[in-house]
């Protein structure tokens, strides 16, 4: 006690065991897995585990040093390859852009850590399948970071279907739309789907609403796609053209193993819409719908509501202590918002951690994420086919 | 003047030319036509005509005359070859079951009359062709009742779009959803697609989707369909098993010949969804959803609208004076039902008939009955080949 | 049969009783109405009555003719008492302007008639309480036609209140918002509450509200009102400033005999609302809401909605065959628009003319007509005086 | 470095000062404010400061520890006097029960610390000016934490005001609406506003919205109020029954200086509704609409968006760089939760602390916060009375 009355805080003798992360990356991704671990220990009545940000990556010198001091990281350091061969280091946290998902995450497994990677796995089909193999060969945990999952109301949704609220499932209808190309004369550089590293919308965004496919109603076995460029040259800012070779709007048909049938559709071209995530379910019993622009809500419909006269859409506010995902502290009414998904997957990640739990159904492992690839894969090839395809022709067991 | 003080109405005196009609069915359309034609002369400033119920046809005496009786038509007759050739007849509406949409309107348009038929224009596209090319040899109008062109909020959907207001069209997103067949174990006579003369769920309201892609974007140039049955077997009222070969849901993937993709979305077993039919329309500049379950709204968002951060999708009430197809005596703010489709599609029909104006492109002619039915054979094909198909393929000129 | 193989029609075979219309007026009410009345042979599977277009009478001998033939009337005239008087007319239709309700009204009483008479029934507290006890003396049906307790989804809301579905009630929240003038610098002409024989926007739109709240919540015992006139001046479109004494919104809190309490707002400057009446429901079990822009749908929370977790607001379409009020031939999900109010109202109203039934309490009777009279004056002294007061001091019993 | 190529992150380089915070309770407030703290430095472009959580105060040890050790204080007291007084303390944040506003508050700023006081400012409206008198007297800096002020839909619809885009304010309408009153069985102890030292919930949620009223629309000089207590014996877990004084829905009519008028809703029974703000501004120009259950939207109407026919209201989502109040790290289209109203507030304050600017007008300072307290003793005043009361009558100058 050095002020009289005052006690120091004993953080050794806290109930959680702490658990140290080393984050590659202080881009916007970085930014949120930060914000998300540090929010942990004081947002659940079991946190698991207390995260310490023990040191954060990248490679401008400055930026590092200013994000991890805003963050609170007690270390930063500029080269990928010390942080992921770092014995301190427990879990290992890539937020790099998507064409570095593979090496540093390769790395990291092999040095024994336990791995959070961004999505989509990666650019390459055949890198996400050695990060999936890789992942499975070794003990540790893996989490391909499909942060949707992890919305109060999108796990409320996979908690209705599985208890059968929603009887056989029929369909799925999703899109995930945004606007950033909507404006044939914006320059290329402020288009991100359009240049460098990015390739395109359907791997960009449409590979959130595959994942989600794959949560909520389980395997796809065939698609037939379509990819569209519709501005197929853009200037950039100095003035010169550039070939865009990305898909700016892709659209496919679902046939999933267990009879439903569904569309997905992902744009980079629709005016209007900021980062509009949206879906509906249809099954013998019930339907729901998803609008991520509103994001603690579900609509739900229930044939099992009684009376039938009242029947309608349940516009369900997903914050009572009888919903998923709930935050400790804020009671019924008071609205979660975007940054939810990370602080629940990361949670999630650190309780399988810690104990031992899998990742999956819950979370998305490597495998899952590898999933996604190949049926983003399969779209791309069924569009420059013009054929329906199967997944299996794309994808290896793992 | 009987009566001290009276005057008899003169209604011979009427600025508005008399048209005699003679209605082919009484159900579900032949009322909802009937009502149509009775509103007509009250609810616009221009009339244009004053269609006198000269007589309507059926096979069951009791039933015609009842309804004749009820819509206050003059005459009725059982068969429909005398309401097809009665020469007092001008305008035929053949408000009959699909599979009696052919012959009736072929012997109508052989006898001079002026054709009205209710969608699809018929079930097979060989008939189709046959009608529409019918119709381009004689000099007689013909309307294939796409009602939902009729809508206020549809037509000034259209309004913006020939407008340039959301600049280059992108993408179309439709989707009409009912839930007769949801239960597996409804009978097989509750489910209106599934059985006797219906061929199913994209011909029965995915149609008017497909005609909504015409009317609202153009020329479909390409599909990748798939049609689904979820339950193969259902049971009849007496208990008996039977094998349905309808379509329970149908999508597709459309290519437009101005660049725009699309998709549609026709389900019958969308438990929840009564009569839903919903559109999303992206382009450069702008954006449009229409909902049917809330039909004198239209969301607008226009890159145009001033200033920027007040920008968002508007609800615009389309019952304002500026607004397409407003009636005469309900002023801003009083919205109009469901029924005014047709009131609107007739009211059409009557001035093309009386002024000699083209159907098209505001309504649909029966060429453009038939190249829906191109279309729906295009989906039908692709799906069962597995493959996009060009339309070109399927369609012959008319 | 003229021509061979027709039958004429045979009117006098009709299972309904013809019932005489004699309308007085042909502006906007005079139409809706004559719509409504044309409209209920057809539209219900019992229309209880034929009505027969008799007579209308307006004093613009031009007007009244051409409005007369498009709506079907048999014979016009000029002057009002002869209609009132005329022994032919069964029920006596007064859709003049508000300052013409009370004498028209009590001579055709005083001739036998059944009389309907448009809302408010009078601008005078005295010639309101003259016309409700004329009606309790003589044996005639009488209606003041407050229309919106026609609608399928306020007859719903009243069927869910009487079975107790919301439990105790505790609270009324009801607006009814134009903006017509919400300019300071439109011109009085255009500004229809604040000039001519209209007495301010409390008694030409509020009036609505507070039937609404007699109906679906009780009598009320109390006020307390502010009346506000914001823009005192109004130039008209000669230029020349006006004062108006009209009141623009008129806003009370209102306590009922039952416990519930409520607000009721009635503006005529709600920038953007075209004719936006909204009201929500709060009781001890459940709440409703409804909004008349989108009037095909009734909001209903309930308690007793089984699971807990999906319960939420549902946005029930009114439109099934459970829901009251449905019309004949529109099958589940499609629309009825603002007229059927009316057309509701008045089957209703011939169905208590032809087999002798109580207007009340499903329809406003001439007695409740003069209950709102008596609110609205109430609310304007409650205004006057700054301080609560009671209903009774203002009505008299009928 | 004390692993090789790590560099140990100095926070003595920061730009931003450091702030001591000296927390006093632990509850649902005393954890949503140091959550908001914690998120300041990483939230912003521009963090001002960087808060340290130097002490948190309350009388349960274990409770406080485990809060102090969840959010990273590094002491924590169980005497609120020390904190009130400890002199390394800059900003001492009053989060405790309603009725331990005053005197902590009173002691901290004659001790010089800034103060932020939850709301309400007082329970006592005596104690409530004499806290506002205080913070007058002294330099300090004083916040009484309406959060809602601070949401960015709010502040946007603050600058629309401002700007003139909604012409001449003429109404407010604002509901605060909870549910857990609704049951008449439930026991007291779970009806928050009904035992203990809640006094009702006027004084709980009302409060909220009549500083909103303040915020955005300005002064009130006289109200018309109605209180209602539903259920006025409530059983407590026991089964013993108690009296139920407090409130459980208080109703006034507001006048504003600026000739607006308004209403005000609050209330604990309204069945359905979680935590239900919503509230509408007309003005002669435009209108508004915030509702708190989809707290990024604002609904904008304005009568200078161009064209006009596709004026409606504006459905905007206020996460784009245009908009006010933006976090640094989320893009367009990443929505806040409702937490983010304290971030926000809190980071107001640093910044008047640390830049000596005022804290009015965008927070509320203990004079607005005794402003509010002025206009619920009026409220109840003229509920008591049953007449409309000034509000200079219960208030004195501060």
């Amino acid at each position: 006690m050095d002020q009289k009355g005052f006690f120091q805080v004993d953080y050794s003798k806290s109930d959680f065991i702490e658990v140290k992360i080393g984050m590659l990356g202080y881009g916007f991704m970085g930014q949120v897995h930060s914000n998300a671990f540090i929010k942990v220990p004081f947002s659940f009545s079991d946190p698991v585990a207390r995260p310490v940000l023990l040191a954060i990556c990248g490679r401008n010198q400055k930026k590092v040093e200013d994000t991890a001091r805003r963050f609170g990281y007690k270390e930063y350091c500029l080269d990928w390859q010390l942080l992921a061969k770092d014995p301190r280091i427990d879990i290992f946290d890539n937020c790099t852009p998507d064409d570095w998902h593979y090496l540093p995450s390769i790395v990291a497994m092999e040095n024994g850590k336990h791995v959070i990677c961004e999505k989509p796995l990666s650019l390459k089909l055949e890198e996400a399948f050695q990060m999936a193999q890789k992942a499975r060969e070794t003990k540790i945990k893996t989490m391909c970071c499909y942060n949707y999952r992890f919305l109060p109301a999108v796990r409320f949704a996979h908690q209705l279907i599985k208890q059968g609220i929603l009887g056989k499932i029929y369909q799925f209808r999703a899109k995930y739309l945004q606007q950033q190309g909507h404006n044939p004369f914006e320059h290329i550089e402020k288009v991100w789907y359009a240049h460098g590293t990015k390739s395109g919308i359907l791997m960009g965004i449409g590979s959130h609403i595959i994942d989600m496919a794959h949560f909520l109603i389980g395997e796809i076995t065939a698609v037939s796609g379509l990819r569209k460029t519709y501005n197929q040259m853009r200037k950039d800012c100095s003035g010169k053209s550039n070939p865009v070779s990305a898909d700016e709007c892709t659209i496919a048909i679902l046939e999933f193993k267990n009879g439903a049938i569904g569309t997905i559709e992902s744009s980079g071209v629709s005016t209007g819409r900021k980062n509009y995530q949206g879906w509906e379910i249809n099954g013998s019993k019930g339907s729901i719908v998803f609008d991520l622009e509103d994001l603690n809500h579900l609509q739900v419909y229930s044939t099992d509501a009684n009376p039938p006269e009242i029947q309608g859409f349940s516009n369900v506010l997903v914050t009572d202590s009888e919903h998923p995902l709930q935050i400790n502290y804020l009671p019924s009414g008071h609205n979660q918002g975007w940054e939810y998904g990370h602080v629940h997957a990361l949670h999630h990640f650190l309780d399988c951690v810690v104990n031992d739990k899998p990742v999956e159904p819950l979370g998305a492992s490597f495998q899952d994420g590898y999933r996604v690839q190949v049926v983003i894969e399969a779209i791309n090839q069924s569009s420059a086919r013009g054929k329906r395809v199967e997944i299996k022709e794309f994808g290896r067991d793992i």
